[in-house]
């Protein structure tokens, strides 16, 4: 299965990154192909000071090689022995009025175990209620269509809850849906494939919604600070952020997830019942949006 | 000795916000009390948006109660019941000419074991050689006054392996001293507060030496880049920030020492040869400054 799913990986990577091209009209990814030392590499593509995208990254890897025995004994399988391959992306819009999106599609073999991970999460700073409904309910068919394998409702409080910031008792975004540990079964592979092709289906439509709506220098402002909410997830809490930087991986594949210009303020708070309070009192309370 | 150490930190904490006050000339601290709801609490003063001072803070706090049982366990004493209180400090000057520093003396009681810790150490991203001999001669001489008590070596060289960037290879500063677990004997309460009341000498006269120093776009753009190391260090590396985030510490008060201003660049490189490639590349490896 290992080679079909890198083929499936690759033109994925293709098809989002042409299609965020496309989205964009101005900027292009560069690609900077990368080996790891212990074994295998990737293809990490980034696009930045774009018309619409001012930071984003779309990174294929393939690695393998030998877990740390200690980490190996957290997982499932036996021994030390691992393969690895996924797509995941990361887009920073330069507009506050079109939001952030998270991806990743990854396949692993550990000993005679081998498994599926993923999902995908949107975090705005401004929502509007059709684009998050939108969002979610493209994430609710792909799982409908499989859904032998594939829970919806799981997934999606799965999702809440890995993308929370402890220390803020504040959700990282809207969600989405997350997996991870999913058998790798033909079946699981298809779900795989059909949901990471509903990536683009997901966010770029929202995109065109949004992207040429004026914004505001205050609501520039608040998106640096919310930024910074991006930045202490994925620094404190995010598992394979961490798992890289502590095992020698590719530091500027991994940390091109980091948004491109962040504000840090002492006690920053929101006018009372302004659009940026009702981000935090109301829009980053999990719902199940796609019932909306 | 828990009174005296607390009412010689509320006096330090006074000291530096008014030495610090006076070189920057148009800011001033705001205090926030806070208590902390498993016992204690503190003083957190912010200065923002200062003629020199683009934010910094330096917090009092006194708190006690009980650690985690898994957590006591990695520390000397025995139980769960402890007590600390310390001053912690960083400041990011607006101009990048002007280092960013950070400092921190505590006291804690654990069991029936007390200790010191702390240290202070600098963060230039235009480093003058005069400035970086002068801040680490002055930890030496305020070591080398109580030197039946503080090794000026072993400090410099665990700072030096302390503030480290694994990920990076990379040095997060030209360094100072660093030391913990330091039994609270009256001899060693005594060069703390020798250290802690140098504090002021060893920074301020690098402030004004470089304050009224013209800087360039392109200088203050490398500043907001390597900020972003900063943050990497606090976020993934520092022990007393995560140690904070994750007891539920006073989140505003622990990441105040997060910079202002902050940009992440996919793969940024310096141009060869120029001041930028000399910062990590000279003065960012350990050396005995002091000696120069």
């Amino acid at each position: 299965m290992h080679a079909r799913v890198v083929d499936f990986l690759k033109g994925l990577q293709d098809r989002i990154c042409s299609a965020l091209e496309d989205a964009d009209g101005a900027a292009r990814f560069r690609e900077d192909s990368w080996h790891r030392p212990g074994g295998g590499g990737g293809r990490t593509r980034v696009i930045a000071d774009g018309a619409v995208f001012e930071k984003g990254g779309v990174n294929f890897s393939e690695v393998f090689g030998d877990f740390p025995p200690e980490f190996a004994k957290t997982l499932p399988g036996e021994g030390t022995k691992f393969t690895a391959t996924g797509v995941s992306l990361v887009i920073h819009p330069k507009s506050p009025l079109v939001p952030t999106v998270h991806a990743n599609f990854r396949y692993l073999t550990h000993g005679s175990k081998s498994w599926f991970g993923g999902g995908a999460d949107l975090t705005p700073c401004y929502p509007f209620e059709e684009d998050v409904v939108h969002f979610h309910k493209t994430w609710k068919r792909a799982c409908t269509r499989h859904a032998a394998v594939a829970d919806y409702a799981k997934m999606k409080k799965d999702c809440d809850e890995y993308f929370f910031l402890k220390h803020r008792n504040e959700a990282r975004g809207v969600g989405g849906i997350f997996f991870d540990y999913a058998v790798a079964t033909e079946a699981m592979f298809e779900f795989v494939k059909d949901a990471a092709d509903a990536f683009v289906e997901s966010y770029l439509p929202i995109v065109e919604r949004r992207k040429s709506l004026v914004y505001t220098a205050e609501q520039r402002f608040f998106q640096e600070v919310r930024r910074g909410r991006y930045v202490e997830f994925n620094l404190v809490y995010d598992r394979g952020t961490l798992f890289g930087l502590k095992t020698d991986g590719r530091t500027e594949s991994i940390l091109m997830s980091l948004p491109p210009v962040v504000r840090y303020l002492y006690d920053f708070k929101p006018k009372p019942d302004s659009r940026e309070a009702a981000l935090t009192e109301y829009w980053l309370k999990p719902r199940d949006w796609a019932e909306e």
